[in-house]
């Protein structure tokens, strides 16, 4: 989601300073804040491919990759942004989440899952406390979206893979990536400064 | 809520056919729908000042007065709309709704919230329903934006209520229409063409 | 689900006057009440075969008879019911409702999922309420649990089905009513005194 | 809890092995369960006093320790317990959670908040996946429950604090162990076969 992201939020004019790190280590979040220098906004877009087994085989470094790539640097980003936008008079975080939490997967998932939620979680009680002071943090809890780690072309030719998404998604087909840009800049401007520790899902009805 | 949404929706551009009847009767919502001729966004801003009663002294005509005035119109209102909006390719409703099912209210509510939560599922569950359709059905759960009804001038100046007011709300202010009229447009535009069926907080992060 | 919860409540040793009528008359309710005298537990069943119809074609009679069977006289029977409970010191209300408004069912089903999700959020709001007065007011969502009018041999025999059953419901099969009547004794009795206001799900994990 | 728990189940005639130490390490879990041979039911009570720091304050330690104590040893016991259910012919697991996640908190809580919500997601997910193997996994999300820990004699007897029970807590008042060990058995026993994947709050009605 991140070149999409970068590309509508150049189009209406904004400064963006891309990284493409992972920001595991425990001090990079605050390190890559540092280069930035003054920011508005930040959209947090950390991720990991799916983890898929059942509860009794999970292996203890798989379960463990999924909190060390996608929660914690989550606390760490926020945590660093909070004081400096707070001292500038506010700004917004944007964190790209997951709706899988929000219904019942297909099986394997649970490792995935429970960081997301913890995700969703930390965006909710984080934004809850940060609303004081003009700092809205909130989340797009995206699935069904067209990405080649999930949806490389040789699903998207898979008929079965193409009856489930009408089955399952109510809008019958794939989100574009474009469309979760769209919601990155809503949240990140001026029209939803009354929007604080929202998690809102996009995705084509599914949750 | 509306004269706001109006003014900015045309700002954009649109053209805006306004109408304040309640459209309480079985056929007003498709005499106003008929009359509109064809559109492309419904705006249902359907309310009623809340009735405050103690469960166990429900009056029933008050306790039918909140579903003639905010639940039935609505269904009615999408069942008109949603057949020329497939004809015409798609379409988009924004129902203005209220957070107030989502979080535990002050006492005497329960007819108000029980008509509330009524409208969010109905939008929840049409939106569903008619995403295969390209007809986005979503809405936005208000509480704590100003308005003279909910919030006059007197309640404004009172200490206890501002002090309830920081107390409860975590951006300690209440919102203004202008944010409701922004969410309202992110939702008719095209910038949110994957979010089907979703009812949206906009309260300042109360819920 | 009327006869296997009077028949487990009187093997609790419960004295239990069962009424089968419709209670759709705005004072029948309170007339069931008073003929009951002092009671210590309501169970409010009430129900309606599902009215299945797409958005656009909902009949206005039909979308009225949900609200008529299953909202208002769930409001009239915990009206009723409270003060007197309230005077003797407490009791508890268990409403059977639907888990289908919490999570996207098959198409058809708006005019029922909303009537059922303003079930449900009037028993969170008169639960609170009531809390104070130790009156508890709880529901059972179930779903997918064995009944005629729903299920009936023909469906169940269905093979089509039964495999649906398989993919959709966790636990692969229907419950049985013994178990929704076990659920009903938990929350009619001294070991659910701290349970409020909560809508239970009971459907094999399906919500 | 433990101990009201193991009392309570006792009583009614079980046979009860326990474990009272913090299970961090990773094998711990699995040693644990090895030691306790056959079981039907697993009560996974695990805790960790509640760090308070606003975001900007969050010690990377401290918010790693609920993570350790809270949600890997939950994942561990329930994925070590899994097999062994399962070659048995089913189970219950009960965790013991917080219902903190689903309503907003005071501040400072966002790190317990953030773990205990993954382990609810755990419970939901683990739940899902385990059903069709008879195996149930549930949790009591729990708040305002008497403890020694959260709620010492001296915040007891502190008027400020019960005035904050009464406005917000419809219960106006804790609940005692006994109650959530009720709650503990009704999931561990027969009575709740049809319930997979939930998480029952158990708070006076707070959340």
């Amino acid at each position: 989601m991140g070149p999409p992201i970068v590309k509508l939020f150049r189009e209406e004019g904004a400064e963006v300073l891309a990284d493409a790190s992972t920001l595991i280590g425990a001090t990079e979040p605050a390190e890559v804040l540092d280069r930035a220098g003054d920011i508005d906004v930040l959209v947090a877009n950390l991720d990991l491919a799916a983890y898929a087994a059942r509860v009794r085989d999970i292996d203890d470094d798989q379960w463990m990759a999924g909190f060390d790539a996608m929660v914690h640097p989550l606390m760490r980003l926020v945590r660093a942004a909070a004081q400096p936008m707070i001292d500038r008079g506010g700004g917004s975080i944007v964190a790209l989440t997951s709706s899988s939490p929000l219904r019942r997967m297909r099986p394997q998932a649970t490792s995935y899952v429970t960081a997301r939620a913890a995700q969703n979680a930390f965006v909710r009680s984080a934004g809850h406390e940060l609303a004081a002071h003009h700092v809205r943090v909130n989340a797009i809890a995206q699935n069904f979206v067209e990405n080649e780690t999930y949806y490389p072309p040789s699903i998207m030719e898979n008929e079965k893979f193409r009856d489930r998404l009408k089955s399952e998604v109510p809008a019958q087909r794939l989100g574009t990536p474009r469309e979760t840009a769209e919601l990155a800049l809503f949240l990140a401007s001026d029209a939803s400064t009354f929007t604080f520790g929202q998690v809102i899902s996009l995705d084509g009805g599914w949750s």
